[in-house]
């Protein structure tokens, strides 16, 4: 079975280790601030450095770990968190070992664990309310909920983008866009004209023309979702796809760029225009066998994929494909999301003529859910629409998380923190020729390879073992996502234990 | 438009208005506790009856609409709720009408607004930390996760079912419910052994023998969701299927039973048995095809496609189908389960021989999730698997609904008001002919049938105005979805209401 895994994994993630590694020089903002912004962001009550008294999983942990699999397989469990004592960037496990977290739930906490601000929302008698009273937000939604998207959503919203959605996770904001995406295109189709008779009918029943055999484009190495929709743009990993029925959606290559990319310039342009090539390709022949394709749907950097880049140019050349057939731009900045790339949304990064017009969004933002240009508002009532349709609860979080951000300026602080973290790792490169390579990212997301999956798992279980969390991704990438509180200080706290342990394996 | 919507309305839902009347007898108990159960559950600082000031939705609802509609379609939504002041069975909205709601956002509040111990949770300093910190359920759950899994979900859990996952809403229940039937299909097909090499790197790519071409059996008129594959199973209004790539998934007929029941018994029960046989020739036409059936799955109630009934024989010959074929049988909970149908779970009317395979909840529940049986756990880890998995600040406040509703015996409450309930329809049934019929429920999961679409949303406009909130589903369908703390004392401002109603329109 390892066998298997790992011979697929390979398949999966391709087989070159080369990325597109972003000029630091851009991003980066001059470093003098950093002491001024990083000082109002110290978190009363944080470890100053981790703190181990077994092995991870500890003891504790193991005994949880049989309880809970009494009721599930949950073999995915790390270790058992006590969420009372984490604190800012350090998470605290069942057994007492304080933990450096730099992979912070699959990169869902922005601000580091019991920040004050949150932890006051919930102090606030005024908010119980809030939460307890879940309401039906399509159908009956409360007094304040037009101000509070406005507050928590729209004023973070890119550019051009004035309409949003909220749904309950990533997943659902994927699902969901894409039936607005493919309401939008059948609607251009009609010229505006109200749905057919034919068509109320034949949908019913999963029938054409109400049904149509529309398509998204997704790219191998991807990773939208689990639920049928997303997932069936989800080229990732086995696990997420073995034994569920597949749509015949295209799925075009991504790619894979030589570095250092100063000395492979031609090749990877020449690399990336044969991937656009082969994206319209795909569309020509989806379109031709009438199985028009609606949407282009591209992750930023392909995490869970093993945190793949590629160019501004190539996003430019996608999104020109869209413009150019009709179809939508959508961008899953799920993972990207809300700053740590050093820009409030990664495609900022693109210089695009125009901002993509889907932009979904779920994890560090607490739900799921999507913004949307104007020309894709849907005339129908009820056609995006569930029960909960989002949770005011986490709208209300969500806001004060974004007020924090604004306050501190943590995204220019994420800049500055990530251009500690990636020097950091670009010098252990060096010195460590042959153990770690590609350090690569934007900010604070940021990545590196190691030689094999081997050589990466042990090295991930062994940091913990020390007391430093991070995650991993595709077959031998390591993945870095602290909080957007992260500080040098932590960085060089998880720059020490790297080295440290870099310097043990060569031995 | 509106002339196309009546006509599909029709063909999704039948013409029939005849339906199934469950015999209350075996329901109801004896009512001699009522006054003893419903004293306890009398909520301090409740409204004791409903009080309009302006219309519904009143001048600052229809403001808040127009500021909602500059960020989304809203064109669903009824009024804009102060939940604040909303309290046990009223809702009170922003022009300060107090309305009797017997709707509850969509069947999704348990225990009316406010309850005072739900509030409690919030106000104790201990759960702050739940709601702030959100983990990736599947990889660092919290310490008293089992536990509290084991407290709020298994201590419900229908009998044999020991396994549980939770997920965000009902339809990620419903989806990766589905991803546990067909993963436990194929290891089934594969004799329990490891998938092969062909499976798992095709399964990548979207093609078999890794995604092989399984699916669900529905019902027309059901109701499973909105996400891809749950939508692929809902038949029930255009709005949530139009213009979306369809599945060709087996699709069965519903019975259509005429009514009463006692006096077209031998009918009904052929009508059944023909629905039976087409369910079974069904699968047989895509077993041939090499599409395999891997589920049949089915609302122990159609609520959203008119609250149309079954009885329980056919039930138990659905389950029988899937022994027969080695498919699994699923019930969709999502709107029938916790209680107000008399039955902790709505199956359990049925004297299966033995339970469901699959039981998936949401609503009421306040998370989306399912149970099943020991022999569908799925052996590989990260299979059913997403960033939260579920949300452990929903399961702490499941886990004090399943106290009070235990505490108070608040299922056998749910009887006894629902017999209130129920008689009273059948009363005003039987004095205002050819205006109301078809009186049907379980407990409080009840719903009658108006003579056409138009009067019966008229009815549902003109009682709201009058302080009164109820649902509607199908063409004809009034929907009662009163919470769990309903007591005949709002059960007799309701029929109250709807009688002098019945009178004016009489005259």
């Amino acid at each position: 079975m390892a066998k298997h895994l790992a011979r697929v994994a390979k398949t999966a993630n391709g087989a070159g280790l080369s990325r597109w590694i972003r000029n630091l020089s851009s991003v980066a903002s001059p470093s003098a601030k950093t002491m001024d912004s990083t000082s109002s962001i110290d978190l009363e009550g944080e470890y100053t450095m981790p703190k181990m008294l077994t092995e991870v999983p500890g003891p504790r942990s193991r005994q949880l770990f049989l309880e809970l699999s009494d009721i599930q397989n949950c073999g995915s469990v790390n270790f058992f968190g006590d969420y009372k004592l984490s604190k800012g960037n350090y998470i605290v496990d069942v057994d007492g070992n304080i933990i450096l977290d730099f992979f912070m739930q699959i990169a869902s906490i922005s601000l580091g664990y019991n920040h004050p601000a949150l932890l006051e929302v919930l102090r606030n008698k005024e908010n119980a309310e809030v939460f307890v009273n879940r309401p039906a937000l399509g159908m009956f939604p409360p007094g304040d909920y037009p101000q509070r998207l406005r507050q928590a959503l729209l004023s973070i919203a890119p550019q051009e983008m004035t309409q949003v959605y909220t749904m309950g996770c990533g997943s659902c904001g994927n699902e969901f866009a894409f039936k607005l995406i493919w309401a939008w295109y059948m609607s251009v189709k009609r010229h505006g004209n109200p749905p057919t008779v034919q068509e109320l009918e034949s949908c019913i029943n999963n029938q054409a023309p109400g049904s149509p055999p529309l398509s998204v484009l997704s790219f191998k190495g991807s990773m939208h979702g689990r639920t049928m929709a997303a997932m069936n743009c989800t080229h990732s990993r086995w696990q997420v796809k073995l034994d569920n029925p597949g749509l015949d959606w295209p799925i075009a290559k991504w790619p894979e760029l030589k570095y250092p990319l100063e000395e492979f310039v031609a090749e990877n342009q020449a690399e990336e225009e044969a991937c656009l090539a082969t994206v319209e390709e795909l569309i020509a022949d989806h379109t031709k066998s009438g199985r028009n394709v609606a949407a282009i749907l591209v992750e930023p950097v392909q995490a869970e994929g093993g945190d793949h880049h590629a160019s501004p140019a190539f996003f430019r050349g996608l999104q020109q494909i869209t413009e150019k057939y009709g179809m939508a731009f959508m961008v899953d900045e799920v993972q990207t999301g809300l700053g740590a790339t050093g820009k409030l949304w990664c495609h900022e990064h693109w210089d695009l003529p125009t901002p993509p017009d889907v932009v979904s969004f779920g994890k560090k933002m607490g739900l799921g859910g999507f913004f949307y240009k104007d020309k894709l508002r849907i005339k129908e009532a009820g056609r995006i629409f569930n029960t909960w349709v989002g949770d005011p609860a986490k709208v209300l979080l969500l806001e004060t998380v974004v007020k924090v951000i604004q306050e501190q300026n943590l995204i220019e602080h994420c800049r500055n923190t990530g251009e500690v973290l990636q020097e950091g790792i670009k010098d252990l490169e060096k010195r460590f020729p042959g153990q770690i390579c590609n350090a690569r990212g934007l900010a604070t997301f940021a990545a590196a390879d190691m030689k094999d999956t081997e050589t990466r798992d042990g090295t991930i279980r062994e940091l913990r073992n020390r007391g430093i969390q991070i995650g991993h991704c595709g077959p031998t990438s390591l993945r870095f996502r602290p909080s957007l509180i992260a500080q040098p200080k932590h960085i060089h706290i998880f720059l020490d234990g790297l080295e440290r342990l870099l310097t043990e394996q060569r031995q």
